[in-house]
């Protein structure tokens, strides 16, 4: 059985194949056959950055596959379900904790850049029916941050308008997600092209902030005034201020990450005379990522998948995403033969 | 009847005592003999700052004083009634508005600094039955927002540690509010014999912040490693990052004021990684002072009062606000003779 | 300028149209001229039941006119504008309150059965844009207890199942909105023909109650076997059992009305096992109203009239309500000529 | 070691005591030494009904025990740690869920009547510093259900009346937790003796329901004539309609238990009417539990103990709960000798 495993701080050098044999089960566990798994840019970050002298990690938060075998004790799933994971095992509902958060898969816990992988059985969640492996590979980190942002972090009402930024993964996934909860999307992006995709997946409204470089004002011209409800902010440093600027009173943003680098000036006083809210939003709890799945389901939502790698072409598969040319998931076929 | 005015942006100079004669009442309005009026740190900003072209204002948000007359469609009040009123007489309930927010008192609107005041019956709330006209004129700004950031913005159980800091207005309301309900306050200060005072008014913990300039180490290892529930965050540009340091995980830090000035340094990654929140606190609305009022009656407290000063020592009573020497309110007796 | 009053407790005996001539405004109210009006389930109750030693009053809480007059006091609403009201004039935002809620429009104040009418300004909601009077005289009542049970009550999250009961006002609002924040409908009928037309409007499975008496059993089975996430009870005496046996544990029942009657037996035990909710549902507020107003804009959402009378035909009107036979509101041209 | 063990249906004569050998332990599991467990309302149920024809079970929910040992998993407790358990092993935290329910410690699970116990680490809670063994037998059942009832349910602001009724476990728990958090209590007894022991305990009022057999008028007479914030409801049958009467608009009842049965009428309309709502408490979870520790630790709460009875006396334990004249917890002493 083939294994990656990431030595921090070595960039993409840092991948590495290997083999493993299998360990027996523990009554709580289960054993999946891996299908497929997805990257996110926070997988770039742990390539990059981390102490090279952490031990090595198989990497990647996301993946899917089919159940092997499942442990006495486990009641949830039999073998032949077809499942994803929570990104944090033992976060199961409720806010999160310093315990619940310790192992994220991918990071403090090995993830699904593999062919087998053994998972604790409460940490699954079965695929909506009509997703393949690939698109079920799709839900956890990205998604899971989408629904947490939008539908746990604000408390909005149907109706509210949302501003998304740009079209990585958690924001064409929120997209996906407000629009079928019944809400009213504006987008941001540098690219006309990618809005107008974004156009065809149902959003109302569009920025290019190359045109409109204090974008707030174009933000609050489309919410009649008055600002938006929610900004999901993927931005940091680059984009706060603004995401600031382009809510309504008592409005809200979730900050979710930090494509544009972390730091920056906050002004204080903006919150207090806008009476908003910074939430910060820290991926989710298998209860929202169960509840994503669901709801994925009912409104037979199709995650947006730009490329899809070989088992045997993982380098070319972070090296896509760091060229930040794609449009959707890049995802990774653990199934495809070793040639 | 004697109402002072101020001319924005001439510090005290722009305070002047004028005599105006009474209007009749709308049948909604109400009108007050003033007792008692108190300052805040706001006033000291409008008397400072803000464009000298916009015209003169009765300052001061605070008061309290004894219905004289009511308008015909006033129920809830009659003559005789000791009464307070709303920092913003159209925020009545539930999240703000522009439109509610527009018209603070003593800023947007007219407010106590007079012998009689007209005020729409929809904003006033009845005093404590314990409390002096001089205490009920304390509740309105520092009260409310105290009152806000505890228990309405943050969503705090019982048995909740709530970090304080100083010992202004809202610092210290939220020190007696906090302990009546029950939580653990940790409060800090740069002078010992405050910090004495505030253990004195209940306080559990105390953090000098000279001898701690990293006070937010010693406010999470005060609170068992794991740190405070909820800051209630009133100097702003230098405090924001330790306060952010100093919440546990999914923690929340109530930004209500400015005392340091506004603007700063903030990290995004710092709110995602302890999933907090950032609150913008408002003052409150009208059902938050009603209910601060009735809690302060509940529990016999007792606002602390630094310093009454008559109605001709109003530039004083500023003046002593600006040297930063009092510990509690200052207070201005409206119904002391003008000598 | 005539007007309808109604004598309580004799029925449509008690309807009688008179003459009335207009009165000055106050600085804070507006003068419409009324378009159209529409009758609910309540109406029927204050025309059959109550005291008739009350004094006479103008009916119906729903109905939509046009700006003809506002005071100089009013900044919300100009002449032309075209609007509704809230149905607790008082009640703006937050909580209910006693003194919010003591005169709600065709019951404790004057109502809609008129061709000219005087309200405050700060009651008024602007019509959707694409809205006629006609439905612009449906929101008030029925839209808003449907907005409020749905969206408002009970923190229901995206994608949840809710079961609503016959295709009267409130459950038809209640459809149409929940179908358009992608949630998930069940719908209950005696009437298959009733039941096809809730499917062209978006509902996903439905239940005969004649077929299945227990029809809590199917609802359950349609839920996957755990139960739904709200009931929307309308019915009363007759529905809450089944109700309750049809929610999921820690799920709701939205308790709105009582067409079957009130009183019946109650399962404290099914509240504890369930962990479940009745929530008592008044109607709503005003900030419900205009999030309801803004819901239907933004999802262009056209309400169902059955039927629409003219101003001369009030008392066929309220008969046809009584008869049960209408399919969606029950309207009266209050323009229509008085022949 | 000696259990006993609990075959339903027989009441007190299907109390067995056995003797069991230890079992090896699962990684995730911990053994404990019980020290002392305590009856609730419920053991009675479970001793008079339920069908004969179920295994048998050791019985009692709430216990407190030293760990002895701590299979590798664990991290959160280690030998020498004082420990009590959740109701629900599996129901952590969020809301509860058909799983996570399915087991409740002395029904579904083995209880603590018993002299050594396997647990898994997760349920485990850590008794408040100044507990003895036998006081943190008594925060499981009645404790955690009087917190959620408090707390967790109703979202109630510091100051709100609580009601309460009798002084049994749930009430005197929900008094002592109510007085804590600042709330002001009504209590209710038909013995003036217990009431007078309700505010030695902190009861701001109290009601004799044998005087005041519409106690519901009482209550809204103590409360300003408005109505109470919260009813803590423990009676069912005989209580839920005076409940639901005692509450302000906008209130809410907690329903716990029912000790004078279950079943009986309910009136919609004063749900709707009242806008107030029926919250079915369930226990609670391991979350609520812990907060519940935390909270007793701050405020040295000591819960009442009416009686101890020794391991070989447990028969006559439960004869004295049914003949309910205790004022407080009755507690076995699992360590006492078996003469």
């Amino acid at each position: 059985m083939h294994t990656y495993q990431l030595h921090r701080g070595r960039g993409l050098e840092g991948l590495e194949r290997i083999t493993l044999t299998r360990r027996p089960l523990q009554p709580h566990e289960v054993r999946l056959r891996v299908h497929a798994a997805s990257l996110n840019y926070r997988d770039l970050i742990l390539a990059r950055g981390g102490s090279p002298e952490r031990p090595p990690l198989v990497p990647l938060s996301d993946g899917a596959g089919e159940v092997l075998e499942a442990g006495r004790a486990v009641t949830a799933v039999a073998p032949g379900d077809r499942v994803t994971a929570a990104f944090y095992p033992d976060w199961l509902d409720g806010p999160p904790t310093v315990a619940g958060t310790a192992l994220g898969l991918g990071g403090g816990g090995a993830g699904w850049l593999t062919q087998e992988l053994v998972m604790p059985g409460q940490a699954l969640i079965k695929l909506p029916a009509h997703f393949s492996y690939r698109e079920g590979a799709t839900l956890t980190c990205a998604g899971t941050a989408a629904w947490h942002a939008l539908f746990e972090a604000g408390s909005l009402k149907p109706g509210s308008t949302v501003l998304l930024q740009g079209t990585g993964g958690v924001s064409l996934w929120a997209l996906q997600l407000a629009k079928a909860a019944g809400m009213r999307v504006i987008i941001t992006s540098s690219d006309d092209a990618k809005l107008d995709f974004a156009r065809t997946l149902g959003a109302d409204a569009t920025i290019n902030y190359r045109t409109h470089p204090e974008w707030s004002v174009e933000a609050r011209r489309l919410s009649g005034g008055e600002g938006v409800d929610l900004v999901v902010d993927v931005g940091g440093r680059g984009t706060l201020t603004q995401s600031l600027r382009s809510v309504r009173m008592a409005g809200a943003v979730a900050v979710v990450g930090g494509v544009s680098g972390f730091g920056g000036e906050l002004e204080p006083w903006a919150l207090i005379d806008g009476a908003s809210r910074l939430l910060g939003v820290l991926v989710g709890s298998r209860a929202m990522t169960e509840r994503l799945a669901r709801f994925a389901e009912l409104h037979s939502i199709r995650p947006v998948i730009d490329r899809t790698f070989g088992f045997n072409q993982v380098p070319e598969a972070y090296a896509w995403l760091e060229s930040a040319q794609h449009l959707g998931k890049v995802v990774i076929d653990t199934t495809a033969p070793l040639l």
